[in-house]
């Protein structure tokens, strides 16, 4: 009988922010696949689930695209997923660790698509904290309230297309915006927004920074690990 | 010196669903504020923490309204605020539950505004498993992925008002739509969204219910824990 496969989100960054379920999952699997960083470095997923795995679990790394080539995205998901069939069909039970919640814009995502071919394999999703939520627990402000509606943008096409969500949402969430900062800066000084957003990069980690009363702050230079609030008061 | 508020999301029904972080707050807070359940009975999050909460810690229910009276809402806020300020100003910490996040649609909000006119009072907001990243985890389908853009609804004022959200948000979660669900049925019918669309009802509790197939289900009788989540293929 093939093991069963567990998606676990792990959180954004703070450790202490899995799930109690993710973390006794962790305790008893024997292996636990976490996606490579950079240059073969630890992923941010393995950073954060390093000290809830025993010392005696397997961990198996995967590879995954930095690029946005979709031949080598798509190459490295189904080596990914042939990497993962291997200890599922000798009977173990792995832990796919990511980031973040585990059905929130995720790479778990496609190991599931891929592992679709195989229905012999079960698998089990277990959600997580997602950034957003994170980061405005971490500034300290509501995300969302009352009949407020939440538009997730996860990719910044231009300021027209904010304006536009403006109209129909009234909190705004901008993921992967780093390179985008200073355009989406001057489309909130022209409409008197700088006041009614805030800027959490590395939400959890250590270096956690927040950044308010962004009219101070026409050119951050943010990691990756950043998201933007717009939340205009009514 | 005054005690420290906590303000935190135990997750949507699954009390393993609470983070290490929540857990070890309340396993060390001498108070535990939980929101009452109609007629007195314990309210969801009281229930979904009830077993993380040694019996030697007290227990403080708050009233809130279930009615949407904005002056009978106020004046049990603004009662809650001054039932949490006594062990607060006695020097007790306190942890406020709620269930899902405490920044996503949460009585926590209210709390921590109440609270803004007592800034010897240090806050500290605990996120927490959101309810659609739940029910998304429960149904085994990402909730968002790649570019999607995501919207949630709160409050459903109409058919109109999705077939809008759709041309500019590829997904789209409807929160307490229950009473509506005739309506949103028709609107999904008329637009081929119904093999596009799931119920999840009361998620990570006993009770919990997975509705897929809509065309099979036009008169569901959901209760308040109900989301819909539509996501029409790209």
């Amino acid at each position: 009988m093939p093991g069963k496969l567990y998606g676990i989100g792990c959180g954004p960054g703070d450790p202490e922010q899995i799930t109690l379920q993710a973390w006794k999952i962790l305790q008893r699997v024997p292996v636990v696949a976490v996606p490579q960083g950079r240059k073969n470095t630890p992923g941010v997923a393995a950073q954060i689930i390093q000290h809830h795995v025993p010392g005696t679990t397997r961990i198996l790394p995967l590879e995954f695209a930095f690029s946005h080539d979709p031949a080598t995205t798509t190459r490295l998901w189904e080596r990914a997923v042939q990497n993962l069939l291997v200890p599922l069909q000798q009977g173990l039970d792995v832990a796919f660790v990511c980031e973040g919640d585990s059905s929130f814009y995720s790479t778990f995502t496609y190991i599931a698509q891929g592992l679709s071919a195989h229905p012999e394999i079960e698998i089990q999703v277990i959600p997580g904290v997602c950034s957003p939520c994170a980061a405005a627990a971490a500034v300290g402000v509501p995300l969302v309230q009352q009949t407020e509606r939440l538009l997730v943008i996860p990719a910044f096409r231009g300021w027209q297309e904010v304006a536009s969500a403006l109209t129909h949402a009234q909190v705004i969430v901008l993921l992967k915006m780093a390179g985008q900062y200073p355009e989406i800066w001057q489309g909130l000084n022209t409409n008197n927004l700088l006041t009614s957003s805030y800027v959490v990069e590395w939400v959890g980690w250590p270096q956690q920074r927040i950044y308010r009363g962004l009219a101070s702050y026409p050119n951050l230079q943010l990691s990756y690990f950043s998201l933007m609030v717009i939340r205009p008061q009514g």
